[in-house]
């Protein structure tokens, strides 16, 4: 409402860059005209600009929109022009991956090694090393990386791109953006808890302006909670902290220095104890996950294993139930390590959320398996890259 | 960002009026302009619109923007204008309240007697009773009632104006607003949950566009979540039931069907039971409202009395921190039975915030006091009638 301080341009070329978009299908100029309410000509004009830009091409006929006379040329987004990269630091393991305009994914690396036997200087020349691999096969496939963001486990302070506290990493008031090589961030990198963006890699759920909670289980259980297809961060980024909301007062003690926390049920740590097997196993990424460890026992009907993940399935169940009570969410996306094991976690989560939930008799959540699973972090944080380009294309066009 | 949805009048319309209203020390026309960013001549018109339509009035000189030649007009809200008919349906009491454009209380009616005895017709009836209290006042008092709404105890169904459920009140799927007289509401009734009206009580939070959880202490216990000055109501508008996160799995019944609901222990009747004090010593709006009697007591020094609230704030406490570790909310506000009782609950609820909420070492979060106690819900909901005309006055002007 506030006309006074928006660019108008700027508003715009969002705006009809936002409908190029979002028309899976291709979009004519006059389609944009008619969908944005702007007269064809401004349309047209904001549509040469975004061409010239290199953010939009056309793409040959439109089909869709065939009367008489010329038929209309349809527009979509470039995928030979701006890419973000995403980076996710994790506990045992480091992702890199490189996404296009359209929200494609074009590379992909992951570096399977626990961090906790490294100093901080090997963890972030680690990630340097990877973001320069990015750039490199970004180059090769004649893409250009705008910006980059990087996912950590961990509490944020997104004003200062500084890492408050990532305790399972050891990290403390640090700036990792120090580390990027200049050339690649270009100046323009963000940093958020990895479970907020996991919750950007459902470009289904967000297409659709939906209101959901994904909920990512690795050493930790972190949430991402999106309402109409925004992700709320709360007063300073530090939301979603579902991993340390309280089971038992009186439970095991946690990392964080309270005890009986989600985490020491649900975390998958926490899982492989009560499964009997050892945390040495392997990680989220490697040569043989854990995760696989879990869900192959789980196959083969390894009763300790069931068991293990029929209670933390009970334990997380029962919290999301209390988080659902507040938020009133139609959806939960299982993410992290609980994608590949849903099929012995999410009938007990379901159960809980039918008889914990206070609107079930009404409206039951639907409990639904992430896309993607430990790489949705870092695909999320190459899409918010994405999404800024798509939000203030001007930034792009002059840059 | 979608131009092309909305009426561009009734969007300058609105702008213009809440300028007007935001500027509590008054504004001129060149000051809307300059603040809206529309024309001088366009601003103008708008406001002379708003003033024909008895919305704005000139109240002297504008001393602030004093300058050579004339003295500019200033413009403020009239407050003999359209006018908001609150209805808050408790357990223990029934209130109604009409507040002005201005959003000042301008007449307030409640009956303290427990609706528990009797039927829903007879409680139907009641409030029908004072709503037409509220309009004859009103009208000696020059005010046009221009709208109601209605907060109960429970789950409603915003969308069809029905409560779902209310089970302390033993409604289920019923059309409140067909009982107030037609004349009244003009067919412009809402409903909501009364912890949400309540949190709408806040005006000073509300202006400055803050995010706070309105946790309101009655029988049972709500809260109202309101997000950068907006109230988030959920899918449903089922947000906020905190009365029944779960405290102890293990613990006693709730009338909702789970164990060890929140209500359990923090609820006004569970403090009167730790406290030795039976649930007949009064209401909460009554002669000598229960929660007086708390009071009293614990002002005396009256051991169980002080070690029931105490008990109840750490409970409480606890359950605000796994909130705020969900939403990283800056504010906590306690409203209904929890105002009066702040001297011994605050102490202990602000200590589980300092030692749960996992941003605590970095910013400890604000408990502050309701502005209102258990008239909190009919100002909201009175408030919320004044909003809607704010928002969109054109509705009011074409009426």
């Amino acid at each position: 409402m506030q006309t006074g301080t928006v660019n108008p341009r700027a508003a715009h070329l969002s705006l009809a860059l936002r409908h190029v978009a979002d028309a899976t299908d291709g979009i004519s100029r006059a389609g944009i005209a008619a969908r944005t309410g702007l007269n064809r000509s401004t349309a047209s004009s904001l549509i040469d600009e975004l061409i010239t830009g290199g953010l939009v091409k056309e793409t040959g006929f439109h089909k869709g929109a065939a009367k008489a006379g010329r038929p209309a040329t349809a527009l979509g987004l470039r995928d030979d022009g701006p890419a973000g990269l995403g980076i996710d630091v994790n506990v045992d393991y480091t992702a890199v991956c490189v996404v296009d305009l359209t929200g494609a994914l074009r590379y992909k690396h992951v570096l399977a090694e626990d961090q906790r036997g490294h100093t901080t200087r090997e963890i972030l020349d680690r990630i340097a090393r990877l973001a320069r691999g990015a750039q490199q096969a970004a180059d090769a496939d004649g893409l250009t990386l705008c910006g980059s963001a990087v996912a950590v486990p961990g509490i944020v302070d997104r004003a200062h791109t500084k890492v408050t506290l990532a305790p399972n990493l050891g990290w403390r008031d640090l700036d990792v953006t120090e580390v990027l090589p200049a050339d690649i961030h270009d100046g323009r990198t963000t940093l958020d808890n990895e479970a907020n963006y996991a919750a950007l890699s459902e470009s289904a759920l967000l297409r659709r302006h939906a209101s959901y909670l994904f909920v990512s289980g690795q050493i930790g259980v972190g949430a991402g909670i999106v309402l109409d297809g925004t992700l709320y961060r709360g007063a300073h980024g530090w939301s979603g902290e579902i991993g340390h909301l309280t089971v038992d007062r009186d439970g095991p003690p946690c990392p964080c220095g309270r005890r009986g926390c989600l985490e020491r049920y649900a975390g998958q740590e926490a899982i492989l104890r009560a499964a009997g097997i050892g945390s040495d196993a392997g990680t989220s990424f490697g040569v043989r996950p854990t995760v696989a460890v879990l869900a192959e026992r789980a196959r083969a009907g390894c009763p300790a294993t069931v068991k293990a993940l029929t209670r933390a399935g009970h334990v997380l169940g029962d919290t999301l139930a209390g988080c659902l009570n507040l938020l009133d969410l139609t959806h939960v996306v299982l993410g992290g390590i609980y994608r590949e094991l849903a099929p012995w976690m999410s009938p007990p989560i379901e159960h809980e959320l039918s008889t914990q939930f206070l609107g079930a008799p009404w409206a039951i959540p639907t409990v639904q398996v992430a896309t993607y699973g430990p790489e949705a972090p870092a695909i999320g944080a190459a899409r918010s890259v994405i999404h800024d380009v798509l939000t203030n294309p001007l930034r792009w066009l002059t840059r």
